[in-house]
């Protein structure tokens, strides 16, 4: 569950909206604490008696809202909350998410995201051209100058003509006078789903925050889904609903927090599934089965059933590692990586080691995690990861290294064996990773694993460009 | 010079400019250190080497930038400042000056504002119409919406057609990817020069800054001019020159440091006329006058001057007032003014004393002040004021108390005689007043005295509308 | 690992020593880090450079040292740290570990301790009514005053003096201009042991700091025995050798990192023989073995292998837990445990599932957890505890809640169960734990289990009254 | 009134004792405002309710109280407060007085102290030799000690018995469960007087400070006097009083407050006076006589009186200097005076200009002072200091630069002048000084004048050792 490892891609962000209760900035708050995986560089909230209450800060949730003040300015019965990890829009405080406005034509209106538009760089200069003003250099803000140009009579009917314009991956929750609204992209890439807590209406991107608000999943908002929730309850407008559908199998690999269901899906029988495939895929004689912790156990577990070898807790993950890590300057390099994991040398003394984990990104925490264990006497290390070779990015909203530092783009499996010096390596196959994910009505974006992208990318380079001048 | 006084108006705020040398953030630094007294609730400054720099915070010029760290971040040879004191958009940290954007048909623009804008409200709502979003409350935000929405060609020409659509008090600097600009209202309500040093051009709202960083005066902009400064020195754009000027009166009376020379004169000249003049229309028999230190000292000595009366430093004012002042809870209730003030006895006992005082607003510091000296052995205090008695509030850009509030609205000359337990009260004439400033080709605006507006008030609850939906 | 767990003893604290190298504070820093869970409350360190530099901070390891300008400040080849949670003193920033002190007679002092002294309120007083002054409450600083009111020659001597006056659990680390001293009380109850690396040695809590380092496991320092680092490298002083030994077993169930080596056995294999004799004597039939994570999973997995039954990851803890988690304020009481741990639904639905936790103290969080695991599907909860009934304080340096609150104190086995609301119920057996741990020439403090205490106890009410009077 | 002066003498400390109200921190609060000039570096409040409370920051007694909260937690109705400007100890943090201690012997104890001792280096390694530690690097914590270690057997006794081994000049305030305590020592150096306020007695420097309590004074304590304020009202302990009396001659010319009353006298008449004499003195043919502000305001009035010259407010004081200012890189240099000076031109242009400063120490800042007046156009500058020439350092509390950086013990009065770049230099003379202040059955040390000490200074460098080997 833990994502501040080295060398994983970035996970997106996270948000969540309540409705009617005097305790929604609380439950926002505890989905967002909930959430905290999908994004721990900022954390706000927003909500609205009337009038909009905004609290944002850098850091973890748990630390920016530390202090029972900021709740008691957090007034009124609705609210939406935000994780941020940035994929677009430098990391400036401007940037914190919800995004807030007030405008005399729709009145005070918040909003946060989880995705990524890939047409935004075009929109954002047609705006631009026309006089909008943009505060941010998020994606994000490109809705609400949509909603304000628009010549619509209704907030819905001008939401509905700003999301046909975007393209992309999407997950948005908005706040105005009228209600809460909720939106999912066409291909619905991103995971978002809604439940209901006594009378209270609870919007989230993983089931996870459901279970801690004891809140009942009611169900998952539909790709091309707009729903708003009111006095009235929920109200859909399905307004592209029509296009084919890409969930990110990523999510399922490593995002999504094993107790969520997402996709239709529990990711924990996923993660099972890929790790059970994964040994019938690549059977070797070894003694015990290890996980690089915490992301990859369930997947080792599945190894281990299916494999027959002992599972075993070979390496222990240090969870205080802070937000920042003084490293001593000198003749001290190499101990990254047992900073946040040590070797338990009685578990793998004299033993032939197979280490599971669930993808390679750079490869260069794994290439000294195999170091780290023969170190401490075994005999033999077998990698096995519970998905195939990364060679792609991603423009739907995670955020990998470039295409050149993505280890499998550059080496063969061959040579990427001999680069973490392990004994054995095996990558998952497309087969058994699709093999692993249930049908559900839906089929799967493999972009990073294929180079195939299935939703049109208009500005590859756009994400980037507005940073360019930034104050 | 010092601002922060109990039952004074704040000021409105401080600006400056600065074109041409590595310093430039540095000399934006001490401009402003200078301008202190023009706003000390907020300080920002603003730089660019063909990005914008921003670095702004909460309290005093020295205290915001108290780190050499923030000067390494404002990189660039030129700068735009501004102290502030709110006068319409409410204190949130989002307000703080200069303002920022990014815009692919403008590039990257900032913007800093002293004085306040009189059709604001109906400018801002016309741009929401048509889909523009704010992301502050301040009235100064129109301006760079104008100047996007703006189809002329070039900078300078979008921001005299902005300018020609708002009417008010103001005194800008702007900073864009053409160099500065500056820009003074047509009616010429607020001070603005421009000084010289070395090759380095310098924009101020008061030449004491001027002093400072030891810059020639070269001229004060002029009322309806706009004027950009780069490569090739001073352009200058009178876009509407032919108006009638009314410069505000009472920043000679006490906004303005007495060092400064603002609309042609000096300020301390000024003053001092203020107290001789005050003398010859309220002579009385007395011992000493003293002045409510700081900013009644110079009148105090032109009193006692033309009175013959002797001058003393019967109160002390302690300058270590910080922003916040904790007031014990109990029965402790009127020490208010000798937090601020005391009294010296060895100096008051036994004597007739004239105390001059440069305004009244409330009357509850003089009054409070009238008692301490009786206290100290005063036999008789005569109250003189070296200005006419404030009976309207400000459209212009500065803070008064509301009508109700002003204590020369309600009582009669006598009543407020009364109220202060004086012995004595004399306020300046209006014929005294206008008697000590020097024509200098433009009238002065006096309407704090008259309930006369000399510039139309297209929406006088505009200021405070913006502020109810605010986040 | 995580030791922030709901209704645990809280650690007390970890300390370390390094002598010989410019890397000193460094190396000290990440001691600290690898033993963070023996303390989150405060960290520091001092180190030497001919004059004392200290370093102290509220809050993990990494938090207080986020910033390198603290290191630059760390001048110097020694050092010594100190990870603490509070057992006396209370938690003051004044109490912060290492104590310095200067003094004309002695020099430089710093010291850090992990244990509690059980005569301290009477040596204190004698102290007192002698002259001294006490700059904090802990019971550390009776050592310094020791020493210096000891008329010996020598620092080792005066140290030595000092030492023989004391009873209770330690071990101790100081800094002086002769070297650095290290000392473990005569019963050896805490863990202390010697490293080195290259030319540079490492005193510290437990072996998982020198696995950090990569420094070798020279020994552990003996019961009784004070050990000098200089440039003569290690003497060794024995200072009263000949005592029983009663080594804290609570270290090999709870408190030490699964992957140290103390007292002479690895603690990873001691909870898994935990596990198993666990399983042998409570059999019961079940579907899987779940554990409490992090602290229980080794127990667990011992537990699953002996009664061979599947070992599940039923439980996700969160690791994003801050050091202050507000609370909602409205009909939300019941969602603490769910904060900190999530069901599995997948895994748990329809199973009958045994749970191992390592020990009970409360029972509160544990009662919650059979609850949240029932409600997540769990047909029948069996609870499994690796170690026998919590019945007695701690007098040497663990931090229990009063003998009133431990639940095994107050209820019958019976009544436990019936209070968890689990199917089944078992505790390990007294001859269990001692057959799962190593003779190693020292026999074991098992008081906690028993309510036999070992060492005299002067002072048990000692330890809370210094803080009476506290500023 | 403003100490922060460049190039004067640092003050000592400010202290205040309150007895017998709920309001008790909240009147040391409002007495150590008033005493700010007193010790601008560090405020410290304790307070007693059976236990110590203790609040202490760095920076200006506002800003350290600016938070209620602080005053919530300084319970009971009694306290002591420091205003410190530290003359032995280093800046750091620990040295923050008031000092507290909890004792078995004496119970908890709070002290705070204004002087110097001139024997605190002798005394501590004496102490240190029987077994004492110290916790500061303070001289004010010689008292507590040599209290601890006394063997009488009340409280009044064992503090007279540690004051009579103490020599030096020293205010001191004693907070102790048997009541509030305050000493003057033999000598009468520092001031210190009693004021009562209802049933409320408050100890403070100076008499300013009871003015804004508005309580009454009581009267001075007396040289060699200890007085205890308890139930029972004040009781006298005149421990030493038969020493001749040495009032610091300099808290008349520049420490104090105008608006107090020390040493039976009023600040305010004896610096006038100063003035007068100087004018008689050194009559030169001028126009105008301007003061440095504020310190020289009252003298420089004198003068004008006496020599019938107008008294010109030529130079505006900023009152906004901060903390830190930072000063820019390049080329500016020069401007330092200008940053907290600036010249009037309409009063000084074309002008001889008399310049009264209260004294000169380094004489850097006079001189570029001298420099500022002349580019402002004053056609002669005559420089009158209304006190003699400062050759000596102070070892009785007043931070002076070392003797070798004091101008008039390197120059001549004639070079002394030439560096200065006057027209004409004169400085007070002795018999002057001594003709301004009246006799108060008491002497007055005038060393740094003459470099005669009264008082035996025992170890000169003594206030420096401690430091040397400081954590």
């Amino acid at each position: 569950m833990a994502k501040k490892k080295i060398d994983k891609p970035k996970s997106n962000c996270g948000v969540t909206a309540i409705y009617g209760t005097p305790d929604a900035a609380h439950l926002a708050y505890l989905a967002l604490y909930a959430l905290q995986h999908r994004g721990q560089e900022s954390a706000g909230i927003v909500s609205y008696d009337g009038k909009l209450h905004k609290q944002t800060g850098q850091g973890l949730v748990a630390d920016v809202f530390s202090d029972q003040e900021r709740f008691k300015q957090l007034k009124g019965t609705w609210a939406i909350g935000h994780n941020r990890y940035s994929t677009t829009g430098s990391t400036q405080a401007l940037n914190a998410q919800p995004l807030t406005f007030n405008n005399y034509m729709m009145g005070p209106f918040a909003i946060a995201h989880n995705g990524n538009f890939t047409n935004s760089g075009i929109i954002r200069k047609q705006l631009e051209k026309t006089g909008s003003l943009f505060q941010t250099t998020t994606d994000t803000e490109i809705i609400p100058h949509l909603i304000a140009c628009s010549n619509k009579e209704t907030i819905s009917k001008r939401i509905i003509e700003a999301l046909k314009q975007i393209t992309g991956a999407y997950s948005l929750v908005m706040l105005t006078r009228d209600g809460i609204y909720a939106a999912r992209d066409p291909h619905g890439v991103r995971p978002l789903c809604i439940g209901k807590r006594q009378n209270t209406y609870c919007v989230v991107s993983e089931t996870c925050a459901l279970d801690l608000l004891k809140a009942e999943l009611v169900r998952e908002i539909q790709p091309g889904e707009l729903i708003k929730i009111d006095e009235n309850g929920i109200t859909a407008f399905p307004f592209q609903t029509q296009q084919p559908c890409y969930s990110c199998i990523f999510e399922l690999i490593y995002f999504a927090r094993p107790d969520s269901r997402i996709f239709n899906d529990n990711v924990d029988r996923v993660r099972r599934k890929l790790g059970k495939i994964l040994a019938l895929e690549s059977d070797v004689a070894a003694d015990i089965v290890i996980s690089v912790p915490d992301s990859s156990n369930t997947a080792a577990l599945g190894y281990s059933r299916r494999s027959n070898l002992k599972f075993e807790l070979g390496l222990i993950r240090n969870h205080y590692v802070g937000r920042t890590f003084i490293h001593p300057s000198q003749n001290m390099r190499d101990f990254g990586v047992r900073v946040k994991f040590n070797a338990v040398k009685g578990i793998l003394d004299g033993r032939r080691v197979v280490v599971v984990e669930d993808s390679i990104v750079r490869g260069t925490t794994l290439k000294q995690l195999v170091k780290h264990i023969r170190e401490n006497g075994a005999k033999e290390v077998h990698v096995r990861v519970s998905s195939p070779p990364i060679v792609s990015p991603c423009f739907y909203g995670m955020d990998f290294p470039s295409k050149a530092e993505l280890i499998a783009n550059n080496k063969s499996i061959e040579n990427i064996k001999t680069y973490l010096d392990c004994d054995s390596l095996h990558y998952l196959s497309h087969e058994g990773l699709l093999e692993s994910v249930k049908p559900h009505g839906c089929g799967f974006c493999t972009a990073c694993f294929t180079g195939t992208y299935p939703i049109p990318i208009e500005d590859k380079i756009g994400k980037y460009q507005h940073e360019q001048n930034e104050a």
